[in-house]
């Protein structure tokens, strides 16, 4: 049976492709839902890809995570520095979770230098675009032991 | 005409008995609101119990108890150091406002010991696991001067 | 064709008038809304006024600010000192934003000293009461190069 | 056979009733004690009760307990913020120690809000006046899993 | 008889129009007192405008204030950072104070952020560039409560 | 009726005279409580002079001048920086406290530069050698109202 | 031949026994002057005595002091926590300055608790209200071997 | 021709393996070496690898891969925390560096939270063990545009 | 004539052996006392060991050592972290004095990284178990060229 | 036509000679500006030389050098850690401005390490002694590619 | 089979005798070696004794120690306060490491207080002089359990 | 005799007139070596001229300084802000040493604004750019004394 993922997606991440462009660049979060798909894909998986503004919204998909995936990939945006109730979600799904940032965050304003999630994400990757959902979906099937499959 | 008591509890609580068992025990909320419901008969309070994940939910009850209760009991969970606007709706509600947590947060963490709800709540307890909100609900009663009904 | 401002108000401002009257004031948020619509009317804008506990909300509409308004005044409440989705969001606007606070913040608690909505807004103002909503229509206009319509 | 119990004072706890009584209430420290042999008799515990002005004291009598007590309720007075001394006697006593105070510490100055006791303490609560002490025994009781006796 | 106001200009706000108009526009200052008088004879204000790059004239302006105006308008410049001497000027006058600042200091260098006259001031605002000083006497006016005079 | 004040000494000041005496001088603790004796007389007031090494014996006294003196003067030693049931003591002695210190303890390592004493003391006065605490007995005399004898 | 002491006073102290007479009392500065001309008689001492807004006149009179006087007394007012030209100026009169606060400084806000001068000061008091001057010039001649006159 | 790419390692790596196996693997560095290798000729770079416990090396090397490489991946291990002289090196290279960590480095102890290579390093990963260097391989020739060469 | 020297024990050192054995060893303070006359022996010095819990007492023993004494060995335990008055006795020694800790304090929590006496110290050890009594006395032996006596 | 550079003093600067000579040597105001002239005169630069206690004289004369000067040498004695004005003056000059310090401030008291002017002037130095003027001028010289002239 | 210990020293220890002898005495390091050959033969310990100023030499040695040595001394020098890659090797030797320095570093400058060194190490001296190296290798010695030889 | 000066130059530097043009200039590393030749032939000084980006060699070289110069002008690079080593080697030289930046690093990032060098260098400049290595061999001569030799 197909082995379930999550990609979560915090606040302002549905501006993706129209917001600071020079940051962010110009794909969309569209865009990034089919290069998680095809990437998903790869390995067997059944892919589940949300977004919101709300924090809220994050816990309860980071609890009904907790029941149905096998691993979860989050871009908490600005959450990431704010939330410790994502983390505490986080730490109680006991699933390998990939913390991914589409820019630099290191290379950015000091407030976005600490993580509340990256102390209790397994992984934690940024600054290679929309493509480090990718590498994340590569490297979850990695710590899963899932290969890719043939094509 | 019996007096109304809120019971308010923020993001992850959900899970209790389910999460880091250790930290928070197996009891499980459903547990919590039995034990609440039954402390509260003692002073013939009616019980409202509640949880979520969302900040705004809190804000939202509180104002509400504001109109409808004589006092609160807030295990605001991750919220405890994270909200202002909790903070605000407490000072709203001009209630006596007990905050209760299950584990002794400070020996936890050190970004959980500092908690913006503990400046405007009328008193504080933690680490008596779930049997905290049995001792909230007494010491809520004293401080309304409600004393337990004859069985 | 008449220009639209977005008017949106944080956590807690629904309890204008009843909460901490000494701070402030006794005014509701309906007679801030009246008021603004007065105001808007002068310069023949288009008036959309808010309220949420919820800090999705306020981004939601942000976002929805950015594909319909010409500007926006905003008074982030408690927000204004924990949210940097909010400010991600003003960033996303490319819009004029106003920073309305009813009461002057930097005279009152120390962590209502540091506002993550300041350093993107374009304008900040605060310690007017409720007439600083007119003030922030008024700024505005001038930002905009709209003039007052002829009575 | 009765299990025993050691209620100790800190610093100027002996003034009760007569100092600041706006922020400790007019009880006196006698009232206390009568409060609490009252309630340890609920449990039937053995109740030592004392104060000190002296740091050494405390240190000694939590040694004392360490020997002869199945737990400690500690209201350590300005002791709480400055003595690791006692942080060190508490680890010792390996016993299950409440930390009492009668205000709400985390309502008042800076300096209050730091306690060294809190990060060894098994449960700590304030903010309850004097009744705090009697929710401390019977939270104490509880976790002891001592059941209150038939009248 | 007439009210009088008092507008107080710091250091430097003399070379506005030629220093940074990136930053301060390229307004000069004689626009600032032009805009002033005109928008003061509205309320029918008399005026005393004046700048100065020495601390102890803005401190002696500011008792002068407390003889003979209703209120203050105050773009401290430098000052507003580092001048304990202002803070309690303005808290001598017994005044309504109003801090203005033609550009958004909370959107510049950190050490601009802190502002020792914000805690006293009435009300605050910046980033309006030179129509800035107009909100700030049309505030003013609001807050002594004087209307607008028929034109 | 003479009233009655109290001079109150911390640790190691029973070694004045002999510790570094280029920071405290050569004279001894004796030769202070004679000056402080010579000084009380001008004024009527029974003096009660004493030292210890132990903060709890500083509270006792505290508490006992507390119900017997008018005044206090105190040089806590190092308890100055260090005990906060001494601050609690002074409170509620609710009498006026002059802090006093030999050397100028701002001008020496940093630890000394925070006196949790000053924050309670009536006044506080450092840097005169012993004569200090005649400055002090003639300080608490004014504040008292109480003038010199004739000779 | 009679020695001169210099008393100097900074911003904001010419309006004493006006501004906030809760802190400052209801004494002027022409009061503070005729106590310490009173005073310096008593000692034989020529008394210079100014006031001024203007930190560089503090420097001024300080270098003045350094020629013309035996000793200093400085109430810098709101200087005394950012002035280090006055700080190294007092360094510079190679006299004895004595430091004098009217209210009690570390019992007021934060940033009043740091003083430059202090740490450069011979001694320091504070709290005394203007007595406090008559202290300064007592301690001063005990510190110049000056004793008093015969009347 | 073939592009060249460096992988860099800083001190204690050439220990992997048999240092801290909890934490690192039981995986060696020749480990690393072999799987780079293999991972390198998916994209047909020419790979230089090295470690050193040198930080001028990892400089010099730096300075080498300037002339030669078409990008880095670098694990400075313990230099992450302290060299600004790498740092330097990197924003010198005028390539993309990528920067590995085979544990999570925010899940460790506060001193290895901060890198000074982030914030010039175009892309980050860490907490994938050693397939981390695979997944920064595919990155690098992700932000190169190199695709992975057909079998 | 023998030299006479101290050793002098902070808090809880009296259940050394009892309390937390993982860190502290199980070896008593009464073992402690045998090493170290066995030690001081070697080198025909006077021994006398005490312990308090009373920070009073230890600076008494400290200024009676100053009378008695050629060096001090110390354990202050917790005293250690929180004592001015100690540092200050140690001063006024005017003696070679060791600083001992039996486990390594740096290794543990980070309150325990301050000590306020090594900076007076002649010279500090820790991490040797009781052991490090015996080098102490070692090391003091040497400081004062005291040699070991033929057997 | 001969250009013009100006060299400003700060506070205390006049007592060069005077003051702490084993700090800032036995050379007046009067050698450093012979110095200076001659200096200048070998670049055929026009000198101003001025010196005042006053913060608002050293922000009129850079407004001044504004104007009339190609370059400005400034030593702001104790106003380089305490004035922005000063530093807003500089960037107003939209000159090249140097920084010089007679002794090495950096192996000074910590208050001294900081620096507002450092950030803006083009250039600093410090611990030459008065000799670091001629150095100043040399830089500046150098800086405005102006050669010494033919003797 | 004689057991093999390291001493290794940082940088500047090979200028022992005739840097700043004041702090570090006139011994050398040739002093300090023979010192060291003589206390080991007494325990039957090979010794290797080095000295590096290039952290990467200390980093390779300790390396070298894992695989030959039972325990090690070290004085890292300044890299005590700078250097994670040397805290890292010793964590990596897995064996007990003695940190010794020459000079009390408590005494001393604000940043010599630091040591990341002392986290790891097993134990830690310092203010002996270099008998502190022969103290290190008695109590080596005890930690491994080796006893000093017959004569 | 002629005298003997070193010229040291920290990591990176052998890259000037490479890295970062915008900040360091287009003039290379051998341009200063000429610049500096040719001004110390003006003194009659031997120059001995080197570069690394280890920071051992340049504590090697300080020490060789030690021996054979009369003084040192370093450019310690990025180790400014890192090394405590070359502070001490500083220290050991007992020379005049002038630090040099080629750019002014108070203009730069917040972790080059703190040099451990400064505190320890006899003077210090930066800004003047290359020139300013020609600046600090005029002053190092002024400080030696030595004039600059006829042409």
């Amino acid at each position: 049976m197909a082995k379930s993922i999550f990609v979560l997606n915090g606040p302002n991440l549905n501006l993706l492709g129209q917001r600071q462009p020079d940051i962010y660049g110009r794909k969309t979060l569209s865009d990034v839902e089919a290069l998680c798909r095809t990437r998903a894909q790869r390995y067997g998986f059944d892919l589940t890809f949300r977004q919101s503004n709300h924090e809220g919204d994050v816990v309860d998909w980071l609890q009904e995570a907790r029941q149905e995936a096998a691993g979860v990939i989050i871009n908490p945006g600005a959450f990431t520095h704010t939330s410790i109730a994502i983390l505490d979600a986080i730490i109680a799904t006991e699933l390998p979770v990939i913390e991914v940032h589409i820019s630099n965050i290191h290379a950015r304003e000091e407030f976005r230098r600490h993580s509340y999630v990256s102390a209790v994400a397994k992984a934690v990757l940024c600054g290679f675009g929309i493509e480090g959902y990718g590498l994340a979906i590569d490297g979850l099937a990695a710590l899963l032991g899932v290969k890719a499959q043939a094509a």
